[in-house]
């Protein structure tokens, strides 16, 4: 089975309260893009691992991989205007068909090789793939100026890697004619009107977009050296 | 405004992996329920705290307020079989129906006073205040086999404190037969047809309930130390 991993790192947000995107700030010395990317290439698996930069910052990441020699040959795709254009240029790398494609946010580091191996197995036997955690809190949903209590136990916080068969994730965002609305590529493939394979990711996996974030990141690491 | 706190820490959940009920184990050398009980009983507020304890764990809770010589004159009710039995045992404590009434978890002990001040002023507005914070991330709905897509922006994740005027949640319990079902507080209300009002919580006003959100809470104090 070929695999490959899309990471969509094309962001410039800044939410951070940094003048740095956040992909590229430090995580125990060392830029989050890149304790993510080596989650796919430190691992036995042979995965083809395609960047997805904002053209603005591929210095940057030149820089970096130069810094941290960084040794693994990687293709680099352009960011879109939006994350469906990214993930779209990124899926046009991928020139066969066949074999299975995770895609990853850049901004979570600490994706497990376990999680990345489950993902690849399953999307290989049903197609698809998604890393999803329950919800610890109650959840509302509004409505108008109100709001209901949904059930809990029938909600999944989605997380990535969000992982596919090639042939089926090119077909679904071929179909997809606009990005708008899509906060994910398991929404996308919805769209299509595929089935949706949830699968166990972990509390730990976490998207790093707030200072808090990268506190727990850190937390989390330091725990584990 | 007459202000009231239930903490809710009957519990005797061990998902921690330790043998003592989480809310008892410590955080910066002090357990977390003390310090959800000291972010009510140290702000300027005048605030009654009735706390909910297992009657197993009375015993516990005495010595630990001797060891931290915690000198506030608090209220204890018995815990009962589900939270939903607790938070009315709790409720049974406040003898008068006016002013307003915080419910909070005992394992929240990183609620900032903005939140806990927040909650008691648009409850007295209100009728209620319940603290929430938006998704993160993509939310699916489990649906049979299937799931499908939620709309994000219209999603909150529920916290505590969920804040009420006293005469109205009292009012919203005795309608209530049975706590079946009854995930929070807000979910009481909302069966007996009052209106639920959000407010803003906070990332850091975490539930404690896995190891990892330990090692969060730990790095939140350590940085604001």
């Amino acid at each position: 089975m070929k695999k490959s991993a899309i990471i969509v790192a094309a962001g410039s947000g800044t939410r951070m309260g940094a003048k740095t995107p956040k992909q590229f700030l430090n995580l125990h010395k060392k830029p989050i893009l890149l304790h993510t990317i080596e989650a796919f290439t430190g691992i036995p698996e042979q995965i083809s691992v395609i960047l997805v930069l904002s053209p603005d910052y591929k210095d940057h990441w030149y820089e970096i991989s130069r810094r941290f020699d960084f040794q693994h040959t990687i293709t680099i795709a352009d960011g879109g205007s939006s994350r469906f254009e990214s993930v779209r240029n990124g899926l046009q790398k991928i020139e066969s068909s066949d074999g299975v494609v995770a895609i990853h946010d850049g901004v979570r580091p600490l994706v497990s090789h376990k999680i990345i191996s489950d993902s690849f197995e399953l999307a290989h036997e049903k197609g698809s793939a998604i890393a999803a955690v329950p919800a610890k809190d109650s959840i509302r949903q509004i409505d108008g100026s109100s709001s209901i209590t949904l059930d809990r136990t029938r909600i999944r916080l989605v997380q990535t890697p969000q992982t596919f068969k090639v042939s089926l994730i090119k077909d679904a965002y071929a179909s997809a004619s606009t990005g708008k609305g899509f906060t994910d590529d398991a929404s996308v493939l919805e769209h299509y009107g595929a089935p949706i394979h949830l699968f166990d990711g972990s509390f730990e996996n976490i998207k790093i977009t707030t200072p808090d974030d990268l506190l727990f990141a850190e937390a989390i690491l330091s725990r584990k050296k």
